[in-house]
């Protein structure tokens, strides 16, 4: 762990381009260091200039792949990237099964291209909580375009995706029909939707069938409407495209105020998950771990009930 | 909502298994009902005797037909059953889209089921919250076996399914080989792996890699080892298999005290998350949501830093 005297350096390195000193500080967020708070203190000023773009859907549709056709897409372009893959972790022993990067190798020697696993914490908060910090370091630290990728579409993948400028929704033909998008909970977070392997059977009715659905939503006047794309990611194909939507997504939430909302309530989102986790932190320095199994070996025995062991716990935070 | 003087009135019609009740005790979980506490305070000696078996599997491998399948193998059985359908919710609308319950129609006259769907609520904690102690209910009501459903494998189902004392993970074939199943998290945390739909191609080969992925991990002496089990749920095939098998996982946690030991968890996360979100409401009593909003304004700007922010927060609270 980086000494005090070395945050100051850490960032500048980090803003240098220094691919070790941006993971330092990417370690740091994972680890919750208690360095943090200086950490974002010196990113601070920095922060604020990437396109935030999230990437989610159902595992097996592509969603490495495609990251890594946009990867390659945004680097045409000159622009410098940073991709944060949250992989989930079990609840039980905390350790995280890094998702296959394979796909992504190829941009692995490329010094504009920074690529990161974070393991999802199974903590309450933890989510709401590294994520936006990472993300924080990638922006501060220059670069352009920050894609966050998640494994699947449950709640907490959305909650990673949500803090996203523009998110983009993979499908696949088969994966899953418009009802399971919809039981995913995916319709209403969707800037972009993307059918990728639109070289198999069944691309053209999943697109129908998910503009169909994007068209019975309310949307008030001047709001964007998803547009449906189809790509083979493995081949390029219609990534260009892609870009394209995204870009012109981007622009839209600038020029109507969307995108303020968007990082007014991500920075809302983060303020609260901090302190929640400091209040949190406070329990534990007291001792309350120990006391929380005594609590629950308490309601167990159906000598008191969770809301009366809660109030406990919380007393001996006064 | 039930006036104060209901809720052991509530409670007795519950526990006569008048399903009315049963709902509006659910509906006063779901509503985060101040009356809760007293709720759980009647509830709390009658709860501890069902067996909650926790299903999670990626959307369209039959989680809602397999669930429908075991009901009816319970009911064979003379056993009282719950359902409670875990569903997402958007963090943005706050709305939930309910999941087709279609299969479980055979069973809405049953008065010996109970089937409830239940929002997963965006909020922090909300799932950790929440799940417990409808559990709870529906366990102080005299079910005997309780199924946590839930519609995907992110991280939250995996937090879901995690309170369950068995936990059932459903695969089909070609849905996704195991590097996606070790992707998602779910091979830590199955004690029974069904491979559903094993009348399709595959289904071997998917059994053969799930029974490999499973020997590779270290298990000490005496600890249970999941098996994989085949099965058509839509014709009702292999699911007296699976019910024999999630009975012997429940025998052997009693057993070894792994029940124990998970419902020891279990509580401890429920009283935690209460007392965050004791906290969480007394931050939002004290007029903090409006202060949220000015302090995310400021880090917007550039003004402050989250930490900052968020000490200023938790000195609202002090």
């Amino acid at each position: 762990m980086a000494r005090t005297s070395d945050v100051a350096t850490l960032v500048t390195q980090a803003r240098e381009g220094q691919a070790r000193a941006v993971a330092r500080l990417i370690s740091l967020v994972e680890d919750a260091s208690p360095q943090l708070r200086e950490v974002m203190a010196t990113l601070q000023p920095f922060a604020g200039r990437a396109h935030v773009i999230g990437i989610t859907g159902s595992p097996g549709v592509g969603k490495s792949t495609s990251t890594s056709a946009l990867v390659a897409a945004f680097r045409a372009q000159g622009k410098r990237v940073g991709v944060l893959a949250i992989d989930p972790s079990s609840p039980f022993s905390g350790g995280a099964l890094l998702g296959d990067r394979i796909r992504m190798q190829e941009h692995a020697s490329d010094p504009g291209v920074y690529i990161r696993s974070m393991a999802s914490r199974g903590h309450l908060g933890g989510l709401s909580w590294s994520t936006p910090q990472a993300v924080r370091v990638l922006d501060a630290a220059g670069c352009d375009v920050i894609i966050l990728e998640t494994v699947g579409v449950g709640q907490s993948e959305i909650e990673v995706v949500g803090i996203a400028d523009t998110v983009l929704v993979l499908l696949a033909p088969g994966m899953g029909d418009g009802i399971q998008a919809a039981k995913a909970g995916i319709l209403e977070i969707g800037d972009v939707f993307v059918v990728n392997k639109a070289d198999r059977d069944g691309a053209s009715a999943t697109s129908r069938e998910l503009r169909h659905m994007i068209s019975l939503a309310d949307r008030p006047a001047g709001s964007w409407t998803p547009p449906v794309l189809k790509t083979v990611a493995s081949q390029g194909e219609g990534i260009d495209k892609v870009v394209e939507d995204v870009d012109k997504h981007f622009a839209w939430a600038q020029e109507s105020g969307e995108l303020t909302r968007r990082r007014q309530r991500r920075a809302a989102d983060e303020i609260e998950a901090i302190a929640l986790a400091v209040l949190r932190a406070r329990m534990a320095d007291l001792g309350a771990d120990d006391n929380v199994a005594e609590l629950a070996a308490e309601v167990l025995a159906g000598v008191t009930d969770p809301y009366t062991a809660a109030d406990r716990l919380i007393a001996t935070l006064d």
